[in-house]
């Protein structure tokens, strides 16, 4: 959610009884503040920042995070360690997203207050194993709540990983077509049309899976990638294709980022439509689950 | 489940209430029928027989499955639509193994009994949907039942899926630990060894993924893969790797086939046993089900 995921959205994720989440990846400090104050404005409910960690300026967004106070922080693409128990003794609940059982233990170890398991079919950067797979896996094998992602854009999704043990769940792409999403209303539309085949992974073969929708952008990445040429050329051309996409609305020789269950993603909605929604159809199956045992 | 999926297999799951399947892939149509007939003498409950659409005996086999009168036949890799009408009027029940919303509508309109939803955590030849994509997406779209399949091993991830609305699962990586599967021993303890990073797909930038373990095969395929070379030159170099470690134990130069929730893959059972704990968790969970919502 780089570049998307500002303080609207996430105020408006918050108010709705969710827990809305501010995106910091290849943001400034200052328009991180920023962003945090006006969410401050726009809720008086808790909210989260994600901060990646391969981000250059992570030391300085953990400084601001634990100065803002924010609810808590969801970190992911590296290393957590060295930061849980700077950002706990500043009050805020630290969230890592781990790709494996041997990550989860290690940061369940480390005092982590949840995990988040997020299966390669989220959009943008994956890891390899799906949300099946990290359910089935992980769940059995710690002890602190675990936040499931990665496909899940409905009811029926959140009340599944509910049922498997899974403490919550964190959407991604349902909310890249809310109303108070930042994403270009080009990006938007390609999304809407867009159906579970049109969803590819650039990178997959270099240990640097990305991913969004087929076009132009990523038919040329993929026959670079398939005909051998090295990473760094692959990066270059890769390079800034997100925000091309999605503030400039390039969808074309940018990268729509968003995960694979596309088919159910038609519609623009604001943010508590969404969640009323998924809320109302999470507890309506989980209700009627025992009818499926006779 | 080629080359391990066998009559003692396929019998010992349909006499535990499930509905056993004879893996005809790469078989010879013998093969197949000594099979056919040895399940006959071992059960008298239904099984039934993969047929691969890629196999250059599928006619062959398509003939023979109807001469035998197998009580179903699910049907991957490649266009089911020619043999539909066939087997259904040989009285048998056909399940199309599907990739994808369309593909899973044009099998319903063409009269296919059910579908098969195989998410790319399975093991062995791949899509690129997960599970949890595929249930989100297809779910909805069709009325004919659905069956999931990819990542599925205990009653929490049978439970799930029902919950979304399949009407049943398959699973193949929990039965390669049955007492009763011809898969190598090696090969078996090498499952049980395994944990969830050590999946990996070969393959995939090629759009011909298949999934196993990493070992010394697969880490040169992989080189070889992101080096560029033919797909041709990959081929030749995994052809025949499968039945390398299924049935000669190679495990080494061979390719062990299992899906990603490896880490839940612990124990050698007899199906009975696999079968009867699936269903007490899968019931377990779903009558719970409602506490979720308190």
């Amino acid at each position: 959610m780089a570049w998307v995921s500002e303080s609207r959205l996430a105020a408006a994720v918050s108010n709705a009884g969710g827990a809305g989440i501010i995106g910091s990846g290849g943001r400034s400090v200052e328009w991180v503040q920023d962003e945090i104050r006006a969410a401050k404005t726009l809720t008086t409910k808790p909210f989260g920042v994600n901060i990646v960690m391969l981000d250059r300026l992570k030391d300085e967004i953990v400084e601001l995070v634990c100065a803002e106070k924010v609810a808590f922080v969801t970190m992911g693409a590296g290393n957590p360690l060295p930061y849980i128990a700077k950002l706990q003794q500043a009050g805020i609940k630290v969230l890592p997203v781990v790709p494996s059982v041997k990550l989860a233990k290690r940061v369940e170890n480390a005092g982590a207050d949840a995990v988040v398991i997020e299966g390669m079919e989220c959009g943008g950067h994956i890891g390899t194993l799906t949300t099946m797979a990290l359910l089935s896996n992980v769940i059995p094998e710690v002890s602190i709540p675990v936040v499931a992602a990665g496909g899940i854009v409905d009811g029926r999704g959140m009340a599944a990983a509910l049922l498997m043990g899974a403490d919550g769940v964190q959407l991604g792409s349902r909310f890249l077509l809310a109303t108070e999403c930042a994403l270009h209303a080009n990006a938007k539309q390609r999304i809407i049309h867009a159906v579970d085949t049109d969803s590819v992974v650039t990178g997959y073969s270099r240990n640097h899976g990305v991913r969004g929708l087929r076009n132009q952008f990523a038919d040329k990445f993929l026959a670079m990638e398939k005909s051998g040429v090295p990473d760094e050329e692959l990066n270059n051309f890769a390079t800034g294709t997100n925000r091309m996409a999605a503030i400039e609305g390039d969808v074309d020789d940018g990268f729509v980022l968003v995960g694979q269950s596309l088919s159910r993603l038609n519609e623009i909605m604001p943010a508590d439509a969404i969640i009323k929604g998924i809320m109302a159809e999470t507890i309506e199956r989980l209700n009627a689950a025992p009818n499926l045992t006779k």
